[in-house]
């Protein structure tokens, strides 16, 4: 267990950045310590390292499974995690994309924004959105 | 528009196969007819055609975002579109896998078991199954 | 709140119809007779009275409301309401047309069937769908 | 295209009011384009046009599906809408009082509060209000 | 992680019954076992396991949860559960009956039928619903 | 009627506090006193003051319901009603730990969050904490 643990914590920053890590770190507490020990050992202990498909896919799959919930904090989470992985922006609006006809607008419409907001925290969106 | 029409219903053949479009030609009628054209112009004759993401992609997408859903039906279709477009049964159980735990266990489940009976119809199942 | 029930269950009678009310008569028992009653008081006794919506649109707002949850069950109660309070298969379609780019197309397709069915069962599709 | 993109666009300012639209074009950028151009011409120049139900209906249809789905953004939205539509406070009022029942007291009330801002806003409330 | 899913197996047999578990044996297969595996290790090994928690007070948490989802397979199983664990029919229908109010009648109806009907296959409701 | 409810307004200050209640009277006006009314009837008259079960369990239902729904204003009200109706924070946090394997963790981290900000909004959480 403290093995599958700590290759868990790797993954968990290669897919989520030093920063997301870092700032999760200091916000560990006995409330949520369950919380955190489930998502170390079986989302980035498990899910994440499978080789059943690649951790970009892994990420285009999750922005488009929580547009269909419009769980916004998340969708940012995934964003990163999906430009951590390797996806174009490209890829990240034709995956949002697909979401308006087979989620419907509203919620697609709120991961437009979402994700915006993220790419330009993340210092990515005036060069690629310039004509 | 008509162009745009008839590449979508040859999408619509590729991706879904040709029963399945026999079977919806035999159903159409008045009342459903505004669907289909929707459909068949912004999904088969847009969304799928967009080579913005491999079609692939597109089906391991949808399967895990009807999951979040809980839309049976839908997710036996995209199984289905899943392995035309070439995803193996690993990929399918992946994608699955990965909703268990940010979906949790009742949508999971039940996609499991629609997953498991597309592959049985489709005769893929018992072959792949065996250890 | 015995004249609000009998109110109420003059009102259910009228959006639903006798058929369904006899139904649903039959199949009343201990368990269920809670539910029953905040229905009666709540919803035929109280929503379905008020003045400030007429009755077609209560009912073509619930088609749309559950298509938005993929609630079956109520959906076919609901088109069927619809027909008692006089709208008209296009009113119920165009309902379920503005469903489609609003909610996706995944559960406008599902209504669209449950509506298909409770219409042919009303013996109201066969002659409106002739071109 | 063109023709049913402008016609649209006209429809859009009628059913959203000029603020609305004009906000809508200064956020218009490279990465939201293709889901403008979807609402535009499935929405606006489609579902809005439309004559098989009236816009106020469409207005009351969307605040209460939107409310089963609890989407706050959506909701001013279509309140709004709704009064551009010739929608009474007593109708919009009507409408999420239906919603209590069906959908439960927590969307209602969300629905509730989400109203009331925008009504305020829209420098409507404080006379209605008054007793 | 043995000793975990032995203990899991044994919780699974007390809270789900052995008929329950019987069946569930028959029918792993290779491509449901990481499922059931997460699921022993996860519900039935750390979970139900826990003492913060009795586990009547978890079934009827969980018949709730389920009715706000919709998901008819899933509350059969844990009304079963409920009566497992040492429920009340009375406790399960004030359970449903706070679901009309805070998920609306729509979910609530239906788990009224769904858990009607396993109350019946247990052979419980008769006697019960007798005045 | 009038005694349900002074009845209904008693629970609702003892499941909810006083604070709540002095904010609540605060904001009540023409536009959402039907929705009050409604609640105080139907909630606080009625399902909180049943005997089928107990208060506590009822905080405890919701808080897990409500993470299924992710409504956090809600998932805050019935945090500090679990806490006035005698839950101990072991208790909210299995109730929420259980919610990981059947909701899923994005809806159940949501709620983590929501709830660590509730116990420290009451004073409860820095000595709970502290190892």
């Amino acid at each position: 267990m403290p093995d599958k643990r700590a290759k868990g914590l790797a993954t968990l920053k290669e897919v989520m950045g030093d920063t997301y890590v870092e700032q999760r770190d200091k916000t560990i507490n006995r409330f949520n310590a369950p919380l955190r020990s489930f998502i170390d050992e079986n989302c980035f202990g498990d899910v994440w390292m499978r080789d059943d498909l690649d951790r970009k896919t892994r990420s285009l799959i999750l922005i488009s499974t929580l547009t269909a919930l419009n769980r916004p904090t998340q969708i940012a989470a995934h964003v990163r995690s999906a430009i951590n992985n390797g996806a174009t922006i490209e890829e990240i609006q034709g995956t949002l994309y697909q979401t308006i006809s087979y989620c419907g607008v509203v919620d697609a419409a709120d991961s437009f924004r979402v994700a915006e907001d993220v790419l330009r925290e993340m210092g990515l969106f005036d060069q690629w959105s310039r004509p």
